[in-house]
């Protein structure tokens, strides 16, 4: 009955290889007169969802995270994952040659500098890695006497004998009704942002399909096209794409546009630019730093800062807008199908943390419009939904049954991307469940409420989602909010509502606000929808304000909700979300769906 | 009756010299081939309260504003100011010959990558700037192909003729039962903290204060002992201080516990430790790119980073923490002899600022234990109340009319800095001051009540303050509050409650609480009162949480508050605080007194 087309549960980690896999890399490393080499989980774009010829991290050390890296030497090999992993690394690896590092322990950079020898040589694919991080790294092992040596090929490349070929997803327009401005107006209005440099090097794949109003197929979850683009001040930009990805209309399309170019064409390209002295500007989070050397090289000028682009992306326009506003009503829709369901099968006790992410994805299929997901939904039953970043596999997959039951996923649909999370009490949640509950609710609708002047970051505003848990002695370990794109990714910046978000909310930016709480090992809480920054208008103001436009429709559990610790404030809210999801829901389900909406929206009191 | 002898209200702006003083540079740097020269208003330690013999850019332009800098070019001499000294700074230098720049607008670097022309070179005292700031305008002069020379002697110092001799106040010791902790223990702890640097050089002079528990006279309104220090990671410490301001108790003292040397030694001593290649920590924010030039030059290894006593300091013990309630008391004691004063006296209309500030001094005094003002008291009627950092003087001073009065002050005594603002309403304020009041308050509440767990920065729970404005479109354009020392400087990092506060609160630090609201040219509100950050207790609690212990004691103008916009926790918070005020100052004060206060604290319903 349901299926999933677009995610996977099989446990992909495989550690049985890793032994002869480093062998044959120590192997190889000898012979080029290297101690060691760095393997990131990076591809050339420092992408989150890379293709799976670029997944030699897994490969080598069976490790499936979406960030890692591992220094593998002649006699060891670490492996250096954050927070979400360290429990998930444990079960991936064969930990008697792979051992995993806390990065919040010790940073790379820190441990290069402790166990790297004097006279040793480490290799790493420039490609592979940005300057900033190539910079801490060369520090830390001219502090331990040791040297940082950029090859040419990556090793691995030589020894993974069955590497999967580059993906080649063909590129599709991105309608300028969906995109509201044309790739001509946005090219030219990058040019002019672009300061003192002569070009931009947009390495960012994401910033590319912004850019030129495209769209790809090369990497899960995300619709992006994998290429580099170079937007000269003024002047034609040239676009660095394979193109076999391109039929002939999307070609004559992008001729009008630009210059379109094979990969390979790059390095010549910018060593050209250099010998003419120019200043290219680099993105610090994505670009290469074998381009930035090459340039440099060459005689050029690399100015590694922020891309301009990233900030126009995330202020979305009116059409991007309203494109998410449909996209929300359709995913809604789904959602609500998805909770009936699930509030009839799910006390049956026989779901699977499985059987309801194919439910969901089966549902959200239902429209049509479905492109993919935007990411593998969290299904978490029990326990397992106090692991933030939890992934269901064949391995892991519970029973769902009394208790608390997390669900986190969205759509790629073509009009916009979808991020929600819900908590669902499967029989009579706890006292505890409520009051967690009710506290992370109250985080969450005092970011949905939050009215701020113009200029304030998300960092500002990041503790009102957690006072509540705070007044308790409480609080989560991760942001409250990520920036989304517009079908594009799930997780887009620089906006932030974080700690360290320090970039300021700007009208039109779209983000999530999804605060928790997480009892380990018994049970996780999180409510999230996605909201985007609107302009506010109060009498008497002095200042520009800002607000939230809560976008995603889907009913809350209010058998989660403890009324007595809500203020008539946050009543109201709730009342007024759940009037507003019913009032867009209701016209487009069946009778029997409708009830059900009714009853899970219905207003509640004090 | 009354009388400052701490403050002068002395109008000292002079602009009619500055003609003939900037003629004077000019030809001073043609002589030796310069075309510009840098003037900070700074001296050696970058300190916020230097002596009159710094006093360079306020001799030179006529400004008088605690920071800024001037670039005397030939042609032209520009003064670039922050926000606080925008409208000052217009009215006290010769416009037709100083271009005041704020600083928001164009900072220094960009105006001299735009202004300097190729092969110009400007001269600058290496000993009056840290390596980040030359760091910084070195690039923009190399970008506009003009080069800075750091200069062996400040040209100001060869023309100004009737310089003051540099201060010799006399040093004491800060007593054990105040400090908490013996030099001998500071010094061996700071010594520990040093990681990889072979010693720290201290140039900010409340770390030297601090780290040998001594106390100066060399400057207005903070007991520093204008000197340097250099701690090894072990062995004795050395102290660069003029031997003139050391007695003789206090030199056996300080025999026992440093070298003692006169500050001429530093460069011989540094040049030492270059030549053996050792690697010395300097302060960032206070350091001389004088010294670390000094060193790198002769083969050692400049650390540029953060002081480590600053965050040693910031932490208060229990005997600074006893210290600090104590001189609260006595403060509060002197801050309600001068309320029920001015409540007598204001309504009559004879009553200036300056008399205002004057009164506020004398009570202070007359506690016998005052040992300075911590900071020239705002004192500020009607529209002065309107601008935060208002400084009052013969030419400004305003009759306190009807309306809002604003006085920000503070004392220093030997167990603790003050610092606390009232604002006060002369007959019947109108409806939209006390919404405003009563605004702020709810902000003022907000960080005073505040529960957060160990970790969270100041950035964090800045919001808090501006909440209750940010619903009606206001808000306030300085921090929330500032850290405090302990007998030091009333301003001290790096806690801080504000956008950009991104130390932790950690237990023990002081910080100021002072939300406001301004509305130009008519009325300005602040509500200050001191908080130390403190562990608290939470049934159930997962985390280390923390809080605001209130220090200040003195009653919050009820006459301004609207009942209306408090909930019921902030007006019990609201009569706790009363309550708790007048149990303290009750007993120290005349039958008369106490009947006052009891009305100024009576709860209030709703």
């Amino acid at each position: 009955m349901f299926e999933s087309l677009y995610q996977s549960f099989a446990n992909t980690a495989d550690p049985s290889q890793s032994a002869a896999r480093l062998a044959a890399l120590r192997e190889e490393l000898a012979r080029h007169g290297l101690s060691g080499f760095l393997v990131p989980r990076a591809d050339r774009h420092q992408n989150e969802n890379v293709p799976p010829s670029e997944e030699r991290l897994a490969w080598l050390t069976g490790f499936t995270g979406s960030a890692g890296l591992a220094v593998v030497l002649q006699d060891r090999a670490v492996l250096f994952v954050d927070g979400r992993y360290t429990l998930q690394v444990k079960e991936q690896v064969d930990l008697s040659r792979v051992e995993p590092v806390p990065i919040a322990q010790t940073s790379p950079e820190k441990w290069l500098e402790k166990n790297l020898g004097s006279g040793m040589k480490l290799g790493f694919d420039p490609w592979l890695h940005t300057p900033g991080q190539i910079e801490k790294f060369e520090k830390a092992a001219a502090a331990a006497g040791a040297e940082l040596v950029a090859l040419a090929e990556n090793p691995i490349d030589a020894i993974w004998s069955d590497r999967p070929p580059a993906p080649q997803g063909a590129v599709a327009r991105h309608p300028a009704r969906l995109a509201g401005e044309s790739a001509k107006k946005k090219l030219a209005r990058v040019g002019k942002a672009l300061g003192k440099a002569d070009a931009l090097l947009v390495s960012d794949p994401h910033a590319v399909a912004w850019a030129f109003n495209i769209r790809g197929k090369d990497v899960a979850y995300t619709p992006l096209p994998l290429a580099f683009a170079l937007i000269p001040k003024e002047g034609k930009a040239r676009l660095y794409i394979d193109p076999a990805k391109l039929g002939p209309a999307l070609r004559a399309y992008l001729d009008e546009r630009a210059e379109i170019a094979a990969p390979s064409r790059l390095e010549a390209d910018l060593a050209a630019l250099g010998k003419d002295g120019k200043r290219v500007l680099f993105d610090a989070a994505s670009a290469p730093v074998k381009l930035t050397r090459l340039l440099k090289a060459a005689g050029g000028e690399p100015q590694i800062g922020q891309d301009p682009i990233a900030l126009m992306k995330a202020r979305k326009n009116q059409a991007e807008l309203e494109g998410a506003r449909r996209a929300h009503l359709r995913d809604g829709i789904a959602m609500l199908r998805f909770l009936h369901w699930f509030s009839i099968e799910a006390p049956k006790g026989k779901l699977t943390e499985i059987d309801a992410a194919q439910a969901l994805e089966t549902f959200r299929r239902q429209s049509r419009k479905l492109r993919d997901l935007s990411f593998p939904t969290i299904s978490a039953a029990g326990p397992n939904s106090a692991i933030p970043h939890y992934r269901v596999t064949v391995a892991t997959n519970r029973k769902i049954k009394k208790g608390i039951f997390l669900i986190d996923s969205g759509g790629q649909y073509e009009d916009g991307t979808t991020d929600i999370t819900r908590t669902l009490a499967i029989g009579t949640p706890s006292q505890e469940m409520r009051d967690r509950f009710t506290r992370v609710l109250k985080g969450h609708i005092a970011i949905a409420r939050a009215l701020f002047p113009k200029g304030t970051s998300g960092a500002q505003i990041d503790a009102l989602a957690r006072l509540s848990l705070w007044q308790a002695g409480l609080d989560f370990d991760h942001g409250t909010g990520h920036g989304v794109g517009s079908y594009l990714s799930v997780h887009e910046g620089p906006q932030r509502i974080a700690k360290l978000g320090g970039a300021a909310l700007e009208s039109g930016m779209i983000l999530s606000n999804e605060p928790g709480y997480y009892k380990a090992a018994e049970f996780g809480i999180r409510i999230e929808n996605l909201v985007a920054v609107a302009p506010r208008k109060i009498k008497g103001a002095e200042r520009d304000m800002l607000g939230f436009e809560t976008l995603t429709l889907a009913p809350i559990d209010l058998s989660l909700v403890e009324p007595k610790l809500l203020d008539a404030e946050e009543i109201a809210w709730l009342n007024a979300y759940h009037a507003r999801v019913r009032k867009a829901l209701a016209p487009h389900v069946e009778p029997a769906l409708r009830k059900w909406l009714a009853r899970a929206t219905k207003p509640i009191g004090k």
